[in-house]
């Protein structure tokens, strides 16, 4: 059998320590390609380049593995992956990130790391990893070494259709971790803060930020996985209906 | 009672014709607000702004309606309505749109008309009113005449916890159009192409487009309602969990 074929992409850009974390987890397994977006682009969710060309430049090739640069987003890198440099030769796995930081509860539409395993989940087996530690220098050692068996275990099982998985890995060591579980999306949702400044030329500016309020006491959802060291794997799908309340809205049915 | 106030926000852009569109659906129930991005930001999704400052402009007042801009995506748009222009004062209600185009089936996740939306329904009822017809010039009659009847019926009875509206609107009069329907998500994914040119430096670009395609056969999914002349109202949550298939990922807790 030959080597697997594996896309890797990522948000954080292409000079990420994440995205050096995800290529050693690749390349354990097949043949690499990698395609990153040109600076980092963190929270751009599902954004796709329609309304402006998109660029596209191999700037290196270092131990077998080609390394892509464009500039448009992280679903655009998963797009350019599959229909440009792949165009007619098969993708046996699409790895996205691995993303400084987590991206549990309500973040998954937020992500552009997740956007993009997310797309490629409708041609290919998909995967995005995210380490909850935000700094540069965060260490991915228990990443990587988990990360490889996840990887093993969807080369080997598959995964179901239009279904990518949302891996995020606690900070700490490899024994610090508890284990793996199947985790649903915590109910949570981000207050936001934008705070006010002024620029040096007098004109005022806010800068986005906030705080992740977690509603949800299950034991199985993410954020309370990761709270208990555990590596939570959630599976995500792309229909965002509201079935619950379906019957509910009926009353607007009747408005002529 | 004092009337209702609600914040417009769109993806199109401060000079589109559906926010003006928007803009007379609200003003028949209230006070309204409008904060749009300074240039048009379509397939943008549910992406957010915080690695660069936003800008917030008040650039015209008229017939009472408060018009502000922003370098900020449709999502960045919500925050600053709810976090600044109205830090502290309730709002009503958020209208999205009326976006140049569906908003059906996938694309709910690219659409900036429907990210921003969602946003908004983590802390306010909100709607967002898709028309389809891409043209600039696009004929918004009957999108007014039912965005009234549906704006009128949210306000009146309310919406579900954090779930907005996904309206699409089939292009026609109003005469056209046999009535509302509740819809779930269309079955389907967009088959993308990148078509291939030269700048004229010499460079290679690539021009992102493509079709959808529907492998949804449900009388009640929203492409089919949309094909039978009915407007479809999506009720749109957040938790993208694929719940039906985590007892099959169960194998991967065995991993150690």
């Amino acid at each position: 059998m030959s080597k697997p074929v594996i896309l890797v992409v990522n948000d954080d850009g292409y000079e990420a320590k994440g995205l050096t974390a995800m290529v050693e987890i690749a390349r354990s397994f097949g043949k690499v390609v990698v395609v990153t977006p040109d600076q980092p682009r963190s929270g751009v969710g599902h954004s796709i380049t329609f309304m402006q060309p998109l660029r596209l430049h191999l700037y290196k090739e270092e131990d077998g593995v080609q390394y892509w640069r464009t500039n448009g987003t992280p679903v655009d890198c998963v797009k350019l992956g599959q229909k440009v440099i792949f165009k007619d030769r098969p993708i046996d796995l699409v790895l996205s990130g691995i993303n400084h930081g987590s991206n549990s509860s309500v973040s998954v539409i937020y992500s552009g790391t997740m956007g993009a395993a997310i797309e490629a989940s409708f041609e290919n087996k998909a995967i995005g990893l995210s380490l909850l530690d935000y700094s540069k220098d965060a260490d991915f050692t228990a990443a990587i070494h988990y990360g490889k068996k996840i990887v093993a275990e969807v080369l080997k099982r598959g995964l179901p259709p239009f279904t990518s998985l949302n891996v995020n890995i606690p900070k700490g060591s490899i024994d610090d971790i508890k284990g793996i579980r199947i985790a649903r999306q915590t109910n949570g949702i981000w207050h936001e803060e934008l705070v006010e400044n002024t620029d040096p030329f007098g004109s005022k500016y806010y800068w986005l930020t906030g705080y992740l309020e977690v509603l949800d006491k299950n034991e199985d959802c993410c954020e309370n996985l990761l709270k208990n060291h555990y590596i939570s794997v959630q599976p995500v799908q792309y229909d965002m209906t509201a079935y619950r309340y379906m019957n509910d809205l009926k009353f607007l049915e009747d408005v002529r």
